[in-house]
Order: structure tokens, then C-alpha cells, then sequence
């Protein structure tokens, strides 16, 4: 079965896996503009029908464009809903429902039998979208919800940005023995670290620092950094923005929908910050060189 | 707010950040037995309830433990479920409904307004629990589902183990040089890639996997063996039951619950694979030294 076009598909472009983007890259105390690619994060809506054509939306996940159909397919037969056998047809929503620019967002898979029983369905899924789901309602709820950070008076030098992976290692002495952990810090602005919190999941960690701060009386985290040690992605820009943090720095790189939502919301957004090298793909004007 | 002990708890034993477990450490074609600390995993079930005391189950998250009611206090003011005011206590489920083993891995937030609309609530956390989300209800189910995997015929040396790694990285070619993309390899009993796919989410490419298995009519994938690009936990674990794999191998840690999952269910689960070095975690008799 292969990903075939949108019947009377227009002019949507389709997301590919990769996404160009304008990054300032520091080495040293020196900088440069250049282009750098990213993963493409989206989300995916997965919708099941039966052969009576009514359907329903199953789960809405991040994920980066390409081999949707497969991803619908074994998440709907990894989690038990649905055999290999009962799928009929896999396509990309046909009706008027999706906008343009969601068109390859949205997949519908139909099948020879029933949809399994709703309520059920509801209660396997109640589940918490602090695993980096949301479709497109969920981002216009985000722009609802989070304000844009003020500009404020918060200025990083590169010397401050490089001294943060070193102090999030120190503090994780304890946990990080079994390399199996995330970590995230909330660093001041002058670089010293407020507080730590460790994690299998890398948005629990955040939860767990946004939380200290929430049961402390310290929201919003106006003049904070927040460093986490793995990579960025559209569920921690999610949890920063709620926090009020005004700049999110990282080991590793940030997806697409990171670095849009940083701009979006004036957010700095640092990946890649290894030794005397970072990438700074968003709000630059925190970073004073 | 500090995590209290709950009232009237008993012999229950509260679970650490770090589980220690004997593991197979492979080192060329040497292999020698010895302990190893990994980081635990375990569900964490976050209710809400109001000043009158009715509540309800918001979230299932796996996590480690440790800093519990701040996880829960993070998760709701970053879903915008609640303020950070109208927090009036946390506390572990202090009812008669948890069984003893599960004691601390339940969590009650106590608000001093009404819990929000409980269909807004449903629609809100409708989700993929493809983001490694389950409580022992799910993990029950999980065993009702998935069968142990038969002990087979596959056996594997330490040089096709350590042939992966490279094999991945080479397949990866394409995407890889984002540095921000999850890979997920699959591979013939003679260690031959039969097919890659990749993700920022490392679930999604495992989805991606298992989805192009079912749809090529290949399930259950017995004579197979899973290479992640990433960590392993219990939503890799339950998507490759689920496919029928015997064998699951990572570049980096696995938690404490994928290495419970994998000796249950007699999968062969291999971690820090990574030059002629790998530790094997469960099902050590499929690996010839």
C-alpha cells in the first residue's frame, strides 16, 4: 500500500522530513549566520472508520512527515486495537475537514470491520499529552493560553551558554551514573544553577522543575534558562512556554516546530551547545556577542 | 510541600530513582556477569480532586520516582488544567484503592476550586499512548495481549551484535545529518538491515516499523531483531511484544521496566551497544560468547 495523493489534492504542499532553516552558529566568542537542517515535526491525526464510513479520531501524535500510513498502521496494531487483516484502506483525509496545510496531517484508516467500541477506546487513551501530542487545535490552545515572553532585560555572552552543560552534568552525579537519564536545570541569569530535576522521560523532567517553581510561589520564570540534556522539541518549547521561561538551550538539536514556536513566541532558542560551539535558532537578541 | 509518607501506609516499599540488576557485559568476544544500576520506571496515575472531594484519573505517565508531586503540579499548570494557586495539597493516594505495590505511584492534587469540566478533560488528553504512557491496569492488559516469544532458533554472536550499530548509522545516511531524528532498524537472524525508518519521536519509528511489517503481511516478526537508535523503555518494550520480536538492541540505556518486560515476555534485551562493547539485560541464552 503506498502514500498515494489526496483525491482533488490542490496546491498543499506536502512536509517533507527535513526542514531549512537561518541559525546563528557561535564557535567561540565568534559568530556566523548560516543554514542548517532540521527533523520536520507535525502532527498526525490517525482517524478509524468502519465499512459504514463513520470514524473517529484515534490519537493525534508528533511525529516527522514520511510513512504515515505505516505509522498509523502499527500504532493501531502495536497498541491492540486493530489486526494487520481488518485494515481495508489507509489514506490521507479525502474529505473538506482539514485545512489546506494540514491535508498530509490527517490520516484515515478504514476498515473491514467495526470500529472497536468508543468508551473503551476513550479510556485507553486518557493518557497525558505531556508525551508531545497535539494536532492543530492543540497549537491554536497554546497560542490561547501562552503569551508571548517579554523582550526583558535578560543578555547571555557565549562564556555564560557554554558553562551550563558542564554545571547540569555536575549536578546530575547522583542519577547519571546510569546513563539512562534526562536531565533539566534552571539556570539564573548570571549561569547558576537554581535547581535540577531527573527523569526517564525528558518532559518529566521539565514538569518536575516547572512544578518546584509552581509549589514555590516563582512562576513566571521570567529571568531564567532552562537547559535540558537531550534534544527540543514541540512538547518541552510547550512546557517552557507555560513556565514563562524566556530562553531554552540544549545538548542536542530542537526539531522544526521547536524552533517555530520559539520565534513565534520570542523565545531564545539554543541546540548543539557542546564545549565552545552552540547553534542559537531563534531570538539571537539574548545572545550578545 | 514535601513528598509525606502516606497515612497509614504500611510495609509498602517506596521505589528509588536507580534499580540495580545483573547484567551479561560483553567485551570482544569475552563475556563476563556483573551488577549494573539502571534508571527506574514505573507509572505514575495523577487524580484531581475538588474542595468536595469527588475526583477523577487525569493522567497515566511513566517516570521516575522522585519528586512525584511536583511532576504532578508541573504536568497540570503546563496543561493549563490548573493555576498554581488553586493548588491546596498533594499527597500519595491515601484510599484503600491502590494495592500496596502501586502505594507511590499514585497521586492526588487536592484543589481548593472545582476540577475543570471533565469532557473538556477527555477531549483534552485524547492521545497516543505511544508516548510510553500506562498504569498497571495497562501493563495487566499488556499481559493479556502479548505472549511470551518462543525460544526459536535464533542465536546471535557478539560480531553480528556489534555489526548493528554501524549498519544503522549507514542506513540513516539521509535524515541523519539533522542529529535530531530517532532511527529504528530492522534485521535479518544473519544481521542484514531489511528495513529503516526514522522519527523525532523514537516511538513513532518503531510504529513506522511494525506498521510496514503488518502491512507487508509479516507479523509477527519471530526470526527479527530491533535496533533503536536511542534509550529502551517500557513503550519500546510494548511495541515490539506486540510485533513478536525476540530480540531488542539499543545504543543507550534501557529503564528498569523494559529489562521487567523483557525477562517476563523472553526477549533478548541488549544495551550500550556501541563498538565491541554491549551489556545484555534479559535473554542472555540467545547470545554465543
Amino acid at each position: 500500500m503506498s502514500e498515494r495523493d489526496v483525491p482533488g489534492g490542490g496546491a498543499a504542499a506536502r512536509p517533507g522530513p527535513t526542514s531549512r532553516v537561518r541559525v546563528r552558529q557561535l564557535s567561540g566568542l565568534s559568530a556566523r549566520d548560516r543554514r542548517d537542517d532540521l527533523a520536520t515535526e507535525e502532527p498526525l491525526e490517525i482517524r478509524l472508520t468502519g465499512p459504514g464510513g463513520a470514524g473517529r479520531t484515534v490519537a493525534i501524535t508528533m511525529r516527522t512527515p514520511g510513512h504515515d500510513f505505516e505509522l498509523a498502521a502499527g500504532f493501531l496494531h502495536g497498541e491492540g486495537l486493530v489486526r494487520a487483516g481488518d485494515i481495508a484502506a489507509i489514506g490521507y483525509c479525502a474529505d473538506a475537514d482539514p485545512p489546506p496545510e494540514s491535508r498530509y496531517n490527517v490520516v484515515t484508516v478504514r476498515l473491514h470491520v467495526p470500529v472497536p467500541d468508543l468508551p473503551a477506546l476513550d479510556r485507553h487513551f486518557l493518557t497525558s499529552s505531556a508525551c508531545g501530542v497535539c494536532g492543530s487545535a492543540s497549537l491554536d490552545a497554546l497560542r490561547e493560553r501562552c503569551a508571548p515572553v517579554p523582550r526583558g532585560l535578560l543578555t547571555l555572552s557565549p562564556g555564560l551558554l557554554y558553562g551550563l552543560p558542564p554545571a547540569l552534568r555536575a549536578a546530575q552525579g547522583v542519577f547519571g551514573k546510569t546513563g539512562g537519564l534526562h536531565a533539566a536545570g534552571l539556570f539564573s541569569p548570571s549561569g547558576t544553577l537554581v535547581a535540577v530535576r531527573e527523569d526517564v522521560g525528558r518532559h518529566n523532567a521539565v514538569d518536575k522543575l516547572a512544578g518546584w517553581a509552581a509549589l514555590d510561589g516563582r512562576l513566571p520564570l521570567a529571568e531564567h534558562v532552562l537547559m535540558v540534556s537531550g534534544r527540543t522539541s514541540y512538547e518541552i518549547m510547550q512546557k517552557a512556554l507555560a513556565a514563562g521561561l524566556p530562553v531554552v538551550c540544549a545538548v542536542s538539536a530542537p526539531s522544526s516546530l521547536a524552533v517555530e514556536l520559539a520565534r513565534e513566541f520570542g523565545v531564545t532558542l539554543v541546540g548543539f551547545l557542546r564545549g565552545e560551539r552552540c547553534n542559537v535558532y531563534a531570538g539571537a537578541e539574548r545572545v550578545s556577542v
